[in-house]
């Protein structure tokens, strides 16, 4: 109850039969969780709709019982849909604020329903068929993704790019190229969540508190009525486990990591110095006092959402660490971090995709920079030891080389054959086709490489991945 | 672009003179910040008006036009306060949001409110000035707590309470002195929290953009008008420094550890095995399932909320790691993890204060606990050193002596002096007054140790500390 | 430059043409990286021999100079097996002190090896033989401590043990039960490793520094030679992923978390106040003041470890977070986490499987605190449920009871029949079985329960599946 | 013991008195932490040296003994200095280790020294003190990259830089400027660091296991031995309290936060794309592949060693999350963290001022790309503003001109005054100084601002300050 009836028992509470006084006011304040969990609402009421079914199958329900229970959850459920169901803190979760309109609805029928069952089992089911949602949602949103830029990858299969290493200068590869490279971390988000989802596939359902019920339940009923694959093979650790949530916000937040690196690469090929894309007007903002500003916020946003993602999943481990078994309260914290990181990655991943559709390369950019800082020195030492010189002497002679390029203010390519031969002297006339910057992208001609033949046929190949998940629905 | 108005330009936003395509509808609402920093108006009124006053000052704006602002602005944090502002995502934040709303009311005078500044100062300035009141809001809550506890120690100075290493009972203390202990932990919370405020309470304002301005602005005027201590010393930083919002974090993670170590006493003591303490019905919950449960759910809570606070921090050093200066899109996502940082830990402190205040200590279990479990074995030893056996040879003697009474399943103030002598040949027939365990708390009897003397003596200091501070207004 | 050669440039160093200055002494030691990364030298040598084979199947090393490789690669790898290798901070990390040392064995050859790869493809390559051996070891572990786990939840299936919810006696569950409930999180950890090994076992080898080579390789052949199941597909996401290590770190963090609630309890269980368990004195220490003290070490030691394992999970994110692509000489850091999340889950599985083994259950006293506490209080209510009063008014009455019971200092089945039915009129004579712990028990006879057959049935099943991985070298 | 004496007791152990088995060796090594601990060895001998004089005051040993523990201290300690004294695990700590051998040396007086203290006030003890000696260090490396920078920004007070904000060029300012905002966060740092220090500064001795002790002890005795400001005020909480550990690692992680920043920028200014600085080769690396590269090295890896640092207050805070007092075993994994981040903090620092000093800018790089950008529209506005048209309306103009010249290719120095003149009817032909670099960082001349007059008193007083540091010895 509350300041209001100090003395009052918890009478409204569902389990305050053994309570003399009422819970205190600021404490229900801070205890309720259905500002939360209410978005468990539809799961809540689809597991409560299987119970009710399996308890009327067993005969701890009358046919008429589970009609009324399941007819009452349904019209919960269209109140809840039209916004219209009144939530309380007072009956602390969405558990019981559902139980509680469903008994003051339909009487003795609704006091049953909670037979054979606890809310320890019962969130954890609507928690893991809410993730199992969210995890088809998430990959649809990959999907969307990747299929974006593999689209383009095709399209600038032969658009040189330079590589960086150490954010300068390495070698020219095609932009094609990196946006596989792109796709490549992003098919490994698929792979793992995945993984996730069918390992949280599994109905908690029917381990009650955490010992299971001597009701005669039908577990693996329950189970096939939410598409669960199987039941949970133990009833303690059925309530006390929460590594489906630790694990999809450890994928949640590499994936988050992955977006951070892109996002990066965008901040960097929109910067002035860089000067690599255009990334539209509509997914940039300016500034409210310098009114030449073009700035990439959604990239930089979606960088900077990587920190809460990846702070979520410390949260996660350090709620879990050292918690006896079975449920304790500080589980409830579970909730909040993993929704946030499930809304944060889809919305930065359905952004991402808006954003990367928008984006335009500026393809001379990328070939100008691309041809200075010397990108091919290591065709030119490759060539070397092509013709027999020990590659560690040729890089050492290419070193020398562009030691000299630097003090002439030259690029490599720009070096007379015969200045060449000074430091090099297996140096023959052929050497500038292995300086050019096409010689150098077309020669890594082998799986994986950045030869415009290779981007292109890797971009098919995983178009058709992509293609056999959406058939497979994934 | 924007769904609706395909083509349109960014005709709304305040910075769209050089944009030519509209913001995209999913971006608008990605980037939008006013759902969370709206928070802060009260903040940004206060330093506008500070900053149209200063402007006056300096001839920018005539006294007309900065009357017509601050009135115009008074009558908008009017509406905020009687909830009747219409926030709108359009404007992206609660800077825009107003400057909109009081040029609508005040025309060409409301344009000229953003000379001389730039969202990266204001969002600085409001975010100390915000935090700086938090930090008292806080101080005021510890301090409650704090007296709590300490009026309880003076209560309790004689409370025989085992004392526990290892989760293993070690040497008998007293109530007081473990509530005294506690309260060392939340000194140190107070202390670093008012350093905190100290070093945070600077005003950015006038660092405009990241430069400064060329305007003939006069800083500390703003400063004094805010009640900040002195003025940032270097634009550049004052824009893109969120020190102050960092090491908040990591004053409030660590206040939580404090709590969630009490809260972890708290879940044992009043645990069946424990019984050391009733923690009241009001600050517990039931179970859906179990009649028979009174759980410490408010204590589970704090110590599961600890591990938000602690994600926060780790979201916001990771958010901060190598950005570049000045101010970077990534830093809206400083103020979620701040706000809620300061939230939680209030909430905690203030659950914990009332919680605390319902506790009633089982003395007799406490008691009975500390009589069990050899907790004198120390003594034991100490007082066969007195005599001049080596300490190390004295702890071994009673390990045998102990090692004995569990075989026979004595306690080790039950074994008769006799049987002792044969350990420890020392023993003479004073030894039972060393195992007692009043004899045991009284002999630690200097400054910080367990004797009832000394606990009710640092009651004593720790409240007129207290009472200091209550005067002081901190 | 070098405080002992002023001026002398980086001569030593293998890539040191185009540089005339020399490294400083305190940047050669801050960034060499072979303190740490000699670990890797097996696999290093692995992977440079097998690359050395495919150049020569290539035609660009001779069969003899493929020889004198292998024969330099096998003399170098048994000096370092047999301590003898003298390491080098001048010459950086690993892979650049065996390239040195080969050179300096075998003359030109060796300056030949480096062709076609680069130190980018190469340590992802060694770091992910690592990886996979690794994983091996600590599936074994992780066996072994199932193994023991299951054996004992066999012997244990229908000991009394008092199942906890919120660190409180909830309802009365067999030891072997909670065992295996451990059990379960460790087969999680498991499963979650096999997918990681699997998703890691792909070769990078070809890749180069980023771009792929020129030179005509067989990427398969090295694939092969070296065990991986396929080559990855993008050389600039191969040299600069390090997904591997952060997902086996996300999977050794949550294992951590599983060995921390499995210490808690073992912690708790041993102390005076549970005392279910007798850990031993093999895995327990003394005090160094009090003689009667044995600290359950090890399992404290664990909880605490579990810290620093989510600590590298939080530093691996943070390293990769919104690095641009492709390799960042950052990357350097991955090694220390990785080691030692590996390094310490290891040594906490095989130190948890040795201390569980010596671990001996206190039957009688785990019984007795069943017997307490009213655990059978659901049972009580699931009686008059299923005697057609619904359960929420079942509930209720049971409550009732219960406070009655703590009012009179009774234990629920110690209420006379006729008092119980004041408060539950449905009460009939047969109640005193369903309060019984055995009838409470075995009453939860269906797939997951506390039953003892189900126990013994669910422990057969373990085992069989710990047959099969042994049998498959899993 | 170990294996090979399975029924041996743990005689060999200090505290064996109770034990009948030995520890197991698996367990001795899992649990030993002289490895770490080991490091405290001059500080543990400090604290010994300092409580024996104190017990001889007190009577508790004669003046013989206390001389002949002092001795045998200082001969271990030379020992140790020499790398002569011989580590064993079996003796668990390095507390063990010395008393052991001092035991061994000394015969029964070194059994007296344990008398009245605990390992847990020990190595409470040795940690501050080894804390206090750590941040001095690292204030005078802080004090040493504080003076470089100031002193450079002195010199470099006029020099053009282009401000970015968003990774775009934003308005002019002076490389002086910004090297002065680096300083101001280092300044905080170096504040941080001092409260931490003066809070940690209080001796712990005297608290023995957890209690207290009940010899005549004189605590303010010990803590002025070893220079401490005063005693812990509570037994409890001294030997359960890691604050200063926590709190030193806090502002270990956000100091390391700054140092990569400021590493972020100069890996963007030293890239082929910005070029505004030369690193020098001293602090560059190589590739082992690509000839042309001089990579970064130094500062990428500061950047990475900032996720470590934070890491281990991630790790550090887990550990101490839900503790229950006093002591426990999960503290012996406090040190690790500590140490790390101590060193790395350190070694950071030391790198980064050394490279500083070598660090070369390219001035005419940074001008050129501060003429680039039209980074002085926010002067045009201000131009308008100040010849009274609204500031809104003048940032709107001015974004008109932008556009404009954008689409004409041209800076907006570069348009006509008649073409500004259409967007902007206000303009005059005064507009021109307006825009020039030196015109727009001149007219930022308050405080804070980047007017090379105000960065040299900046600059002035930044040095001031460090020289009363330096005077003062912190």
């Amino acid at each position: 109850m509350s300041k209001k009836n100090p003395g009052k028992k918890s009478a409204n509470k569902m389990w305050g039969g053994r309570f003399s006084a009422a819970t205190h006011a600021r404490m229900e304040k801070f205890s309720a969780s259905v500002g939360v969990d209410r978005r468990l609402a539809r799961h809540d009421i689809a597991g409560s709709v299987a119970h009710a079914r399996m308890l009327a199958a067993a005969g701890v329900l009358s046919a008429d019982e589970c009609k009324r229970i399941e007819d009452g959850l349904r019209e919960i459920a269209a109140q809840i849909e039209r916004g219209e169901f009144e939530w309380s803190e007072a009956h602390e979760d969405v558990h019981m604020n559902i139980e509680a309109k469903l008994t003051e609805m339909i009487g003795d029928a609704g006091k049953k329903l909670h037979t054979a069952r606890s809310r320890n089992d019962q969130v954890a089911t609507d928690m893991r068929l809410w993730l199992r949602e969210e995890i088809d949602r998430m990959c649809g949103a990959l999907g969307a993704l990747q299929r974006t830029l593999v689209e383009m990858a095709a399209k600038e299969a032969a658009t040189i790019l330079p590589g960086f290493t150490h954010m300068q200068c390495a070698q020219p590869v095609t932009f094609g190229h990196h946006l596989l490279a792109w796709n490549e971390m992003l098919q490994r988000d698929y792979e793992r969540l995945r993984e996730c989802r069918a390992r949280a596939n599994a109905s908690p359902l029917g381990s009650a508190a955490l010992a299971g019920t001597g009701f005669a339940i039908n577990r693996e009923m329950t189970a096939a009525e939410l598409g669960f694959a199987r039941v949970c093979s133990n009833s303690l650790d059925a309530v006390s486990d929460r590594d489906f949530a630790v694990e999809f916000c450890a994928h949640a937040a590499l994936l988050m990591v992955h977006l951070s690196r892109m996002a990066e690469e965008l901040v960097l090929w929109s910067s002035d110095a860089f000067a690599f894309v255009d990334l539209g007007d509509a997914f940039c903002t300016g500034s409210s006092i310098m009114p030449q500003k073009k700035n990439p916020d959604a990239a930089e946003l979606i960088r900077g959402k990587c920190a809460r993602v990846c702070g979520n999943l410390s949260a996660l481990l350090m709620l879990m660490k050292a918690q006896p078994l079975a449920y304790n309260r500080d589980n409830q914290e579970d909730k909040e971090a993993l929704f946030d990181s499930a809304d944060t990655a889809l919305a930065c991943l359905e952004v991402f995709a808006e954003m990367a559709a928008h984006m335009k390369p500026r393809r001379e950019n990328m070939r100008a920079a691309a041809a200075r800082g010397h990108a091919t020195a290591t065709d030119l030492a490759d060539y070397l030891a092509a013709k027999g010189v020990p590659f560690r002497d040729a890089h050492e002679a290419v070193g020398k080389a562009v030691a000299f390029a630097l003090e002439n203010n030259l690029e490599l390519a720009q070096i007379k054959t015969e200045d060449l031969r000074r430091f090099c002297p297996a140096v023959e006339d052929d050497v500038q086709a292995a300086l050019s910057l096409e010689g150098s992208v077309g020669a890594r001609d082998h799986a994986g490489g950045t030869a415009p033949a290779q981007v292109a046929k890797a971009a098919k190949a995983a178009l058709q991945l992509l293609d056999a998940r959406k058939e497979a629905g994934e």
